[in-house]
């Protein structure tokens, strides 16, 4: 399962009349650890791939949260995304928040694939996830499990 | 069940490059649903009650949603926000989206009741929902059917 | 002069923890009032004009704002949006906002006429505002100012 | 001149219709610059200071922004902020962003210091500047100018 982690810091800008980061606020911090997670595997920028395989991009159409604890400007948290799953037409993923080691946010998505329409570029579109990013996908998940495996021999 | 119902326009600044909203904004959207039924229960202002009752805010511990179809700027939506539950400690509450008479999101999200530390207002606490405050939205359920049967009697 | 009023309401999700307003929130306030102004004078929907002219939006390049008095969550406030020059490559626009009657913020911006590289639509440039959109900006600030005289000789 | 230099990327969720940033975004970005050389010169992180001289922010009561070249989702950006006054009443700060080494955006504010009233925490007013603020910032101000004298003696 291909992994990534991240680190970002919550800022005044993110959090609301109580003092607490804007519980929307953290479906961004997962988008963006769901970019990510696809630059690393396509190895390239997002602006590169949506390019690259002419899409309009992977957005989610159904997500799940559960806030464990609050965090506050100034908190510096870590996201680790995980892809669970990938399917012929859809991406399941998981994102795990946490702030000093213990973990403040659970985060759980499906995304699928968008595309433009030729005619008019402004309809989008479902569309089967193309093979070469799931072969992609695939052997990033099984270079990572095997880097995994020799730092853990070692 | 307690129910409100709110009309908002999806903005350009809610949208992102793919040209429909950026689905984070869909739960700014149910926090003002949950803040428009709570005022309407407690019959006063957010600022208001939030001083009535002395707590710092009743925030989202869990929340799912399902996204239909998409909506782009210009979009005038309506929102439907319904209590569902009202326990000792939770408020359960669904918002359906709805864009031209069709669904396009739905929201279920739990909150709780969060008060401040007396000694360090800047830490808050989770708290029983005051039994005021469980009655107050148990006798706007029943006067809001009691209404909506007088309608349908008509 | 065109000018155009809306009134939204500040809602929790606009404010910080300092219990005002996140002043960045005004900006966006701006553009959606910048957005009707547009809408009202071209008389079709920002989606629509963007289409019909085939740009990719009139973005701000200078803006200037100063605020009064804050505004809280739950605050009803009225934005008044006039366009004061539409040169050959130049909108300028202004934005007052105000909170019971009361001016909270002035706003200053500066706009251009952007499009898409046909060869690479991710690429965007300015351009002279067409002579179409600058006449009919010209012929709804007659028509407003002769409605607004013939309400005045009344 | 206090000084501070931060860099962050732009996201997907930073970014309108256009494919380009959405304006309001950059006094996120500027108000974030701003906290950063505070907690610097103060030698605290925001949530402390707030604490330690008891007020309510610093929030901006005018601002400027000139917006030379536009960014997108994947730029890496620099933000220098520079502390270009501090009087009785106001600080004025100036950002610059930059792109790949060239000036993307300008940004100009001034702020004041915020307190709470004592018997209605809800309400917030202007205050003088502490004296021992004040001179935190020229002291750090001394030291950097020192340590950037000496590198660039050496």
């Amino acid at each position: 399962m291909l992994r990534n982690v991240r680190t970002t810091r919550i800022e005044w800008c993110d959090c609301d009349p109580a003092g607490i980061i804007f519980y929307p606020r953290y479906f961004e911090i997962f988008d963006t650890g769901t970019t990510a997670l696809f630059e690393r595997a396509l190895g390239m920028s997002k602006i590169a791939y949506l390019k690259a395989y002419d899409f309009a991009g992977h957005p989610v159409v159904e997500t799940r949260a559960r806030f464990r604890q609050p965090t506050r400007f100034g908190d510096d948290i870590s996201i680790e995304t995980t892809l669970v799953e990938c399917g012929e037409s859809t991406f399941k993923l998981e994102h795990r928040v946490s702030k000093g080691g213990a973990l403040a946010v659970e985060g759980f998505e499906t995304r699928v694939w968008l595309t433009r329409d030729a005619a008019e570029p402004r309809h989008v579109h479902r569309q089967p996830i193309p093979k070469e990013v799931i072969a992609r996908f695939a052997q990033a998940a099984t270079e990572q499990a095997a880097v995994e495996h020799a730092g853990t021999a070692t």
